[in-house]
């Protein structure tokens, strides 16, 4: 067992990540945007930390005892300062209320659990005490899911993990990792690069999210083509539930019955709270070559990505940006900007591995009618690529409304779902009240044999109530991708914000099914409420 | 929608497959196990069809009536025939009961449904009537899967889907095929091969298993290194319950939630009756080329395979015999026996393809330590690998016990493992009062980067009472299989057989969840009873 020496610093309670590493926009960004949305900006500073607007922490003194009983004393804990920093995950509209100075969803209290034993220990307290509980591992959700609802109970408190932090155990021979869930990606990469290894596992909210997370929302990274999704590197795990303990994942593979695994993976911590993963890790990559393609069009560059999933030679990352997106990334790094679609495909693996895969990508992609394009603006992209939601805080810092989205779907259906994708968002922001139209851009990315991921990104001028201007777009998107085909979500989760079409997702009976699992190990209904489950 | 033209004819009623393909024991191999157990072979043939022992059926007429409103009377039958046809699976024990003229435990009925909503007519009907109901697809299982017990109702009907049987659907350019689930797989095959496609699933069971059989219970076939295992291929399903129908996999993957999909694969006909799958298909190879090599021993074998498990260019088939099989296979094809442990490894795909996974195969196993060894005995494998269930018939007909039992776990426990199993096998079986010692083999196959399945292969001396012998040597084995960290089943399933090891499999709180999904989806409690899940 092994703790990493370098721990992540705590994110801003206003904005993503790290304070130090904020910065403000950029004058050639802020000229691009104002003259694309055809608004001004003007400075939008959130409130000063003491002037957040926070409720009485509302803990009953008998919970707050046997809290401390399950964590010790020191682990309970109420200040202000703890609980802003836990008051929902990092959205848009989750900044938009801090920013204005609205934490009245702050939690009462939060307990930092040492171990299995203690988080179960908490789920016994909560349960006897009737407290709602929210599981927080990083605090990256941008969908809702660590929004401390108390479910009409009295009391809510955040659970935070950040205590178990070790690797427990490292296979060499099965290429398996022991992890607790606590974990930073950093910090476990740290740990794993002490045997030589690495997950491989790079979603935007690397720097912060934390292994407990990925497995509990299904996470996806950047280099998915090559390291899978977070479920699929998932051999085994353990979870604490109010019921007592689920260890599944006896074999790589099995036919012994459902696999329970599945049911764990993405219960978003309403089912439980899963303390330990066994992961699939691979050799730390010898050899690492990014390039970049153009197409003409879309339509062109999604034929060749199509290409590259069914190839065994796949490259561990692939995404194609659409006209638009194509544009302004090439403006944000300062490069000229050239027609058609931008493709970047990177490689990871041994020096053998990585040009067997070029090449083979290369066929694939000039095949396809792909040509080979400027690689400056693909070393632009890795040296950035966790830094655009910083980029998001210096937009709303500017009066500009700046979100994702994002949704998968089958080959046949991919162009048909982004179509009505785009005409509902941009249906619901382009209009005279807005004073300004908005900018829709799009990317696939996360290839499969049988489809692809959608990924947007809106930016467009906040108006007066920017909350009820997102939240009418997010209502149009989510009604389009539920209609034409798409899954609510592809790797965001489904957190409270799409948990009004997790009954077109999954249907009525397939709703019924969570329920009742939600009953056997929660009976009590402390765990997350108002969380994927919709309410009856 | 299209329907296949050739059909698959029906099973013998005490014997695995078509009964034209039946054949006595060779000469030679019956030289060989009379030496090698230490035993006079004697025949022991079957009761003739009209000796077996059926029980009167005892459908209610008021069921009876209800049944024949849903499918139409026609698609109701009673006929000893037929029961006899439906009385269970094809396990050793559920052919010994046969061959000695027991059908005791043969349906009432046999119900043939045309789609799916004639099974959710038939669903309602057995909810509203309290009737047993088992789905039945090929009759294939073999551990005791189709068993038709009544759990406490007062009688029992077999579901056969044998009429769901048409391509609903190809995509080309998600390439994926939505199949019917009675679609047995030459079928499945004929209809997919006039789109350029296959599955590849190419289970032992592969003339006579359905596609729904393979849902049901996670099958894997012998190409799973290439083709993947039957619940990976599978974006979509579409289940009847009585309580309604469940659809899930909105895209090839996705963060709504736990994963429905997995939930209901492996379900084994407990939770509902799946009736359409969608699944992914491949172009039909080009080209295909075997390949055998030999290893000194089991333990450098294994690490050879271990190696092929983490390259992007694995074969697509991947099995190691040990000694003993190594033995038994040279001997059963007539060819020369040579020291050490052979493997198989084959390749399917384009013409480039194979000659890039070859080469890096060739890589792997000459650096493991391996030799590349006769390619007759290969030939001789892939021509008769669908036949070894006629040569377990013909052993029985000789009085010789012959079965098989599976699991699967990390590499690294992969020998510790092995060992157990051999150890308990042995010690069930061998004995004074057997008349004889038995051969106990297998093979490494199913490879995985984290681990791989064992794959065991008995013949012993039928001895007195050969099913209190199996029982025996199959309790052993599964109590070293739970004690030792392996699945109680990589591709077998649970069924009847290995229920009793499932608590340990999933733990108490594993069981409680299966046991409330089945609340959920069948609240009479009538689909396959006696199946997966333990009793209260």
């Amino acid at each position: 067992m092994s703790s990493p020496a370098h721990r992540v610093p705590d994110m801003s309670w206003f904005a993503w990540g790290d304070p130090e590493h904020a910065a403000p926009l950029p004058d050639s960004v802020r000229d691009l945007v104002a003259q694309a949305l055809g608004v001004e900006l003007r400075p939008r500073p959130p409130v000063a930390e003491d002037a957040v607007r926070l409720p009485e922490p509302a803990l009953p003194e008998p919970a707050r005892a046997a809290l401390a009983a399950a964590v010790g004393p020191r682990n309970v804990r109420d200040d202000a300062a703890t609980r802003l920093r836990h008051s929902g995950g990092k959205s848009t509209p989750d900044l938009l209320r801090r920013r204005a100075g609205d934490a009245s969803d702050a939690p009462d209290a939060v307990v930092y659990p040492a171990d299995h034993d203690q988080v179960l220990g908490v789920l016994e307290a909560c349960s006897a005490h009737r407290v709602a509980v929210v599981p927080f591992g990083g605090g990256t959700s941008v969908v809702g899911g660590v929004e401390p609802e108390r479910g009409g109970f009295g009391a809510v408190v955040a659970l935070d993990l950040r205590r178990l932090d070790r690797l427990v155990a490292y296979d060499p021979e099965s290429m398996t990792a022991t992890l607790q869930v606590g974990l930073r990606t950093p910090e476990a990469e740290e740990l794993l690069a002490g045997h030589g290894c690495t997950l491989g596992h790079l979603p935007q909210s690397y720097e912060f999210a934390t292994i407990g997370g990925y497995a509990a929302t299904r996470s996806t990274g950047q280099a998915s083509g090559g390291y899978g999704r977070f479920d699929d590197m998932v051999v085994a795990l353990t979870a604490a539930t109010p019921s007592g303990t689920v260890r599944t994942g006896r074999a790589p593979a099995s036919a012994a019955g459902p696999d329970l695994r599945q049911l764990l993976l993405g219960s978003e911590g309403v089912f439980g709270v899963i303390t330990e993963v066994t992961v699939r890790v691979r050799p730390l990559p010898e050899a690492r070559h990014d390039e970049a393609w153009s197409f003409p069009d879309v339509a062109a560059g999604t034929a060749a990505l199509r290409g590259l999933a069914r190839s065994a030679l796949r490259p561990t990352t692939a995404r194609l940006s659409d006209e638009t997106e194509t544009f302004v990334n090439a403006a944000l790094s300062g490069a000229r900007a050239e027609p058609g679609c931008r493709m970047v495909v990177g490689f990871d693996g041994t020096a053998a591995d990585v040009a067997a895969r070029r090449a083979a990508a290369a066929d694939v992609l000039a095949g396809a009618g792909g040509t080979r394009a400027d690689t400056e603006a693909v070393r632009e992209w890795r040296s950035s690529r966790f830094h655009a939601p910083y980029l998001r805080d210096a937009l709303l810092g500017a009066g500009v409304l700046s979100e994702t989205l994002e949704t998968a779907t089958s080959w046949a259906n991919l162009a048909a779902l982004d179509a009505a994708v785009r005409a509902a968002l941009s249906g619901a922001l382009d209009g005279a009240d807005a004073g300004g139209s908005a900018i829709v851009m799009c990317h696939v990315s996360h290839i499969y044999p049988a489809g692809a991921s959608l990924y947007y990104t809106v930016v467009a001028p906040a108006g007066a109530d920017p909350l009820a201007r997102w939240a009418a777009a997010k209502r149009a998107a989510g009604d389009a991708i539920a209609a034409n085909g798409g899954t609510i979500s592809h790797h965001h989760a489904v957190g409270a914000d799409h948990r009004p079409w997790m009954a077109a997702e999954v249907g009525p009976l397939g709703v019924a099914v969570l329920r009742a699992v939600k009953r056997t190990l929660d009976p009590a209904g402390v765990l997350n409420p108002g969380k994927l489950i919709p309410d009856d």
